[in-house]
């Protein structure tokens, strides 16, 4: 029987060792994990340069990587929606049943805790140091970042140029 | 380095023995699959019954029951899209890096190919027997289906009451 | 303190009076009512010929000349989602607190009793004489149908040139 | 026979005094009034937390307990449009024939202007008290701010915890 | 001075030769025209095959072969909307401003007509031969429909293979 | 033979002399010339205030007046989509075939190159004068801006009120 209850959603942008870490954590605590992957629709702006199949592409290589078992993971790309108050439900028909969502996400909490969803923090994430933002500066201002991403997805970013599109987009005024 | 190269469309309105056989056959000549769920966003509609979390929680306990090495491969829902011309292009910002395209629907070759990706068959489906349509109509009609579905997905279908939304559905005129 | 608590949704093409007697017998179970308009955005089609707007006049004017207490009713147009799955969420989130549904459409029953909402069938509706498509037939083939509808519809009908609309479109082949 | 000519937008974020001044003075001066709800499809951000439902749920009854005619006032909430040269139109379409538009916002203006419909200030509205974002900064910073809403407002607000939703929405950074 | 007053909306699933006579004729009563490609964001499918691209290269490729005075013309595709009531609207914010409009469908007359706009009838178009529907229904059943469209419009159709992209979309069943 | 394979994309809020002269410049170099009007759904705002038929309007009055060669252009409004990845491929399916891209701006030159179109500066466009937000700057304070535009553009937006409309739009805060 499958019993797949916990999601933790991000928009992984990019795909960072405090992701990583999380992941992990939540493994031992729960038998199967829904990655959602958020704002699918978005792409090459500032905040959100990779598309979805990047950011697919990147968190797969980095668990296959780290020989994690991939089979209790299931990674889901979800776009955008216009209604907050639509987004938990969204969710429930696009994903299978889940009870427990991780997530140190403020507005996510209070959607998941208004639609009776279970809302678990993720401890020891180092925001300080793992944060897609910072990482995203660091790439624009060719300041070291190799050491806050797995391996695969620094390989990746630099191998299709990804970083060069980050300082591009960046350029625009 | 990940090389997820093929990828097999279906709307999977229920996965059935056809869908499992044709997944076994593409893993036997490639070496990682990604699974694409269309119709994302239709459902309790009498050709698109389920959603897309409902064909997820199938495929995902069908596929591992069989014991198939879950750790190739990526299952994604897809909603629709207006435009059949920008279909191809869309499911590449959606997707990893894929070549090869799994499929025997007229309309998917044809997108496909115009968008210069290799489309390949699928032999022996036995599409007299093993097809969404008619399962969904002995459903209605109160015929055996058990055999034409993996045991997962029937479970789940019976579990969940999902042959009764079908039915009345049905019943609308 | 307010208890806003039954819905009745319908397409009202155009309001007749099953319609309004469906009201009247609403009104006698519950305190207050909420009249759902679904597919405010189509219009100018066979099936949907009116704006919502012109159906909002329509119940409006009906129901004032009945000398139905208004006051315990709210008009609430809801454009069409393209995902059944979500349809009772969004109204949810468009429309104050409600628990029970008032409805005879067999897709409104599954979608509200799967969300967990008590679904009350409307009684002595008169289908076979009350029925919006019999009336959009009868109003294209110049036959009577003027003891179908509320006076005031009939006469908005009329002064409007919307019965012209109904049968020009349907000239279309 | 009907004659329902005005209507008063706004999104109500949430219904407060100056809305209700504005609507006693609408109703001395046109026979019936249309409040329409703009962003229905906003909820759960800073300038937009409430859903179309919850601010129907205000105004509805916030209305009653002033004993206003409601018989003469309909409530409808509009999705935003993208592109605003369409909006005027769109209304149209989604609410009974109108030819006055009370406002005092900028943008409604021009919009209405070159749409050939008239539009009249509303005075009196004491913007430097009663407005939507002081009401809601207030909130936030617990500030009081019980004297510039409706009573059924401020209970309906404290009762759902909608204060705290505005609070901890705040909280994101 | 700029007077840009006729619009000639169609799908033109092909560009026939009832569509150049229509051409013709209006230039000959209008000093510009505006011609409208409508569905534009439809195309493999059986009744709008061609991209919104597709369809511009043909009309523009047959005027210029005509000789048609080119300067007198605006060619502007156009998406489809949802709600019927607002399209007009929509076409007086996408389109310079016109007043006249050419067309034999009698949706498209039911909707300028109630928004004013006057609408003119386009004689002689033999549309027992030059019709979309039949001249796809020709290339599909392999007869000959050479004469019916403008020769650049059967080069194109040839030398792109699009009249094999008609055929494989009919063989989906 | 049609060979029509240059597009200038640009939004033309309002359409200025720095636009007239790339115009002239391309068509010096190239066959023929796709005039990509963007954000075509996007108007009365401070960025946008002109809708897309407004646009349309001052270009073809001012490439009519300048005497330039109408029959080698090719003007197309383009309404701006959710995901950037996908742009260069919907500009495929709603454009005649084109191989060369003219643009000045950052995130159009990334998006044609990751798609593989050739993307040439557009030299001595004094962008320091002729600026759309500039122009729009001046309107709004009342300052000369008659010198920046054609001379169509200029009359159109002052017989229209489109600087009235603009200097209104301004003033809400």
């Amino acid at each position: 029987m499958i019993l797949m209850t916990s999601i933790y959603p991000g928009r992984f942008q990019p795909f960072h060792l405090g992701h990583l870490k999380a992941i992990n954590y939540i493994l031992k605590e729960e038998k199967e994990l829904i990655i959602v992957i958020e704002n699918a629709m978005e792409s090459f702006t500032l905040s959100n340069p990779f598309t979805a199949g990047e950011r697919i592409e990147m968190i797969w290589s980095a668990l296959k990587l780290e020989k994690i078992d991939i089979s209790r993971i299931l990674l889901i790309p979800i776009s955008n929606i216009e209604n907050n108050a639509q987004w938990v439900n969204y969710l429930k028909t696009m994903l299978p049943d889940f009870d427990i969502c991780y997530s140190n996400n403020v507005l996510v909490k209070v959607l998941m805790e208004e639609a009776g969803i279970t809302v678990r923090e993720i401890p020891f994430l180092n925001r300080d140091i793992y944060q897609g933002k910072l990482i995203r500066a660091r790439i624009i201002d060719n300041e070291p970042w190799k050491e806050m991403v797995p391996e695969p997805v620094y390989n990746m970013i630099i191998n299709k140029g990804l970083d060069k599109r980050i300082r591009r987009i960046s350029e625009e005024v």
